[in-house]
């Protein structure tokens, strides 16, 4: 991809549509009003973009997001959300009182270490025919733990009343559960989170639904 | 676990000896110089002590640990390192540049998202008999990606010449990778980084051969 001149000082998003991770990236900087480019890397085409040598330049680990921002690459979506947390101004990421930023950054993890990594592609193209139970089993047991820690830390949405992280980590999961068909009904906080987070333009307009690579049967 | 009057204000740390995420947690409040109380959760004995209804209260994801700190129970130790890292006096465990802080958090990542979930417990019970070889591919896996990464990022420790929460997740971490036979001389830069973080004295008194519930059996 050639990027004119003028785009350079522009935070480059290499991602997919569908990547729950390279979503949460697209949240964050649609809530800070941060215009970046997006440069997609397809993970399914030709046995997956993401395992060239090029890519691999950008992202050892060889999944998407990589972030090129300020001129340095960075991988891993929480780093990236906190690197742009600490360094653009705009509504913050994380609250103020140290408690609620720690309640913060365990929803988030739980979502991105306990959840996110089990059903992921390259774990489930090595577990090959039960893959869609194995990813549900995980997405359940990460959902059942969610939802008591929830209900007590939720006000509008995750964590008291304005937007976090742990916001921008649910929204592309609960996206997940729907794809592997886990019924986001038995999860009433969770899905009354979800439903008000995805009236916020933000979260609409990263979705995977209407991204640059997204294909045209999959846009609404 | 009976606690003395005077104990109530230390922090309780739940968690397991071999567990690589209580690990991290003992080694920063070792690094803090913070006093607290363990309670072990044997995660083996009678088929877990993490399933039981009591510590589902404490942490419904059932994994170690979980904190009890100010007054709040914490799950997750990133959220708890972070948490620890902003309310108390004493050595950083974040530089204070952002990039820096940046690829501390984004090291950690790659340990606490991309490697440790897919060699967690309760995801080799659900492997069987391919347990071995599949911890193995994954930490393997993330080890060729961690290499350049720290080859880049590196002084004394893992970013720079300040031991930050990358070291605290890499120790625990390799020692995972020695359980499960990985070779870590293949990773020359892993491996010093390793060997010198093993001389200090946090990560030392906090080594899983030396807790309160290490079997006599694993006591050095």
């Amino acid at each position: 991809m050639h990027l004119p001149l003028f785009c350079l000082s522009k935070p480059i998003l290499h991602g997919y549509f569908r990547s729950s991770c390279s979503w949460r990236v697209r949240i964050a900087f649609a809530l800070k009003g941060i215009e970046f480019d997006q440069v997609p890397v397809n993970l399914i085409k030709d046995g997956g973009h993401q395992f060239t040598d090029h890519y691999k330049q950008l992202n050892p680990m060889q999944q998407v997001p990589a972030v090129h921002i300020d001129g340095i690459t960075l991988s891993q979506s929480l780093a990236v959300i906190q690197y742009i947390e600490e360094t653009r101004p705009g509504p913050s990421f994380l609250p103020v009182d140290p408690k609620k930023r720690a309640q913060v950054r365990m929803i988030s993890d739980i979502i991105a270490s306990g959840i996110q990594p089990l059903q992921n592609l390259c774990v489930l193209q090595r577990i090959g025919d039960q893959k869609l139970q194995w990813a549900q089993h995980f997405i359940q047991r990460g959902f059942e733990a969610l939802e008591p820690i929830l209900e007590e830390t939720a006000g509008t949405y995750c964590v008291g009343d304005e937007i976090s992280m742990a916001d921008i980590c649910l929204v592309p999961q609960v996206y997940n559960a729907e794809r592997f068909k886990v019924d986001v009904d038995q999860f009433p906080t969770i899905k009354r989170l979800n439903q008000t987070l995805m009236e916020v333009d933000a979260f609409k307009e990263s979705h995977p639904s209407c991204q640059p690579d997204t294909p045209a049967d999959l846009r609404t």
